[in-house]
């Protein structure tokens, strides 16, 4: 069975983020997949990369540099303990998928500080390897979120631009910097907005979706898929 | 004088971000300039948009909605006190510079929370008065930060794209969708990767800029100006 982990960032169980991440681990566990959830408000995932995150002496405590300290951190197995634990859950995934609100045309800082703190040098990357030769290749990534503003906002002369154009640092600058395949993203446009009845053709059409996931191409993840 | 808030995010005071943030704190304070630092990291500032940031009842405890919650908090002044202060910060100032090491396409969590907490519905824009009309208009921004990679690896073509790409959610997301007007942006290239001489020529053009800051015309914040 394939493996999955769900990194959800939504404070509110009852929303249709909720209702988004309930509905793949129950798609997905049918078919016979194992599925993790690190549901980071839940577990008050700390966002801010700082010393804490080392474990005991640093390699220069002269003059603090994150990423070099949480490299050779990971080298010597002395990243914090909620790090490690993340890590180990990426690194059994075949596939990840983000669920959450689109805050600021990207995602709320608590999973932007799960990027900024799991995805170390050593772990996720480490130079020359990356992008196509990151060290998580062979695994695949989804965003899965829901905005605020309607599909008309978010289209090519819209007031909020194409969508694609926010999604480049998630999903070219993240995922695929550290090897990671992209599915297509999945977006439920204002349902803060629509009746009782879309929202709920909402999740029976990511259910429908997760049905032939594992049969998806993944995007060809290239500026021409962001700005053409 | 014109009234500056510095919103800084680096661990080390000893890192080249710190000394661009002191550097601009010395020439617009030499210039008659009121500067205001907002210290994330040394603040312990909270990323995470919660509960906790609503002072008393909710509007509806039965369904948490962060951007409701905090939309009637702001009007009703139950805001928590950290946001309060943040946000007279915003109100007083002529000008926000945002001074960060790119992490992942993007800002720090820390700074990111910052984002999510601080401009809140009704205090930095309130429908329809968003992007020319947002609440916060008559103020400019700017963003200055470092990168990892170096400007060539940035460019048009280069393996991490025109690094105008990523420019757009924060930009044009954040900053123009509250109305504020936008600098063009100050970036250090791959400061770890040169000399300590190259270093210093990198504070002294940043001192240079701040000279004649106040002359530059903010740029054409549209589609155009990033995927052209």
């Amino acid at each position: 069975g394939r493996k999955v982990l769900i990194v959800y960032a939504h404070q509110e169980p009852k929303s249709l983020n909720g209702s988004l991440k309930r509905v793949a681990v129950e798609e997905l566990s049918k078919q016979g997949c194992s599925v993790t959830v690190s549901d980071l408000y839940a577990m008050q995932f700390e966002p801010r990369a700082t010393r804490n995150d080392i474990v005991g002496f640093l390699h220069n405590s002269e003059e603090f540099n994150y990423g070099v300290e949480t490299w050779e951190a990971y080298k010597r197995g002395a990243l914090s303990n909620d790090l490690i634990e993340e890590q180990k859950k990426v690194q059994e995934a075949d596939l990840l998928i983000f669920q959450f609100p689109l805050y600021w045309f990207s995602m709320p800082a608590i999973m932007k500080g799960w990027m900024d703190r799991v995805l170390v040098q050593g772990f996720a990357f480490e130079f020359p390897n990356c992008y196509d030769s990151g060290l998580l290749k062979n695994k695949l990534a989804l965003f899965s979120f829901t905005t605020g503003g309607g599909k008309e906002m978010y289209a090519k002369g819209g007031t909020s631009g194409d969508i694609r154009y926010l999604l480049w640092p998630m999903q070219h600058g993240i995922m695929h910097f550290c090897g990671v395949k992209v599915l297509a993203p999945h977006i439920c446009f204002a349902p803060e907005y629509v009746s009782e009845e879309e929202r709920k053709e909402m999740l029976i059409a990511w259910a429908q979706r997760l049905k032939t996931l594992w049969k998806e191409e993944p995007i060809n993840c290239s500026p021409e898929w962001y700005f053409k």
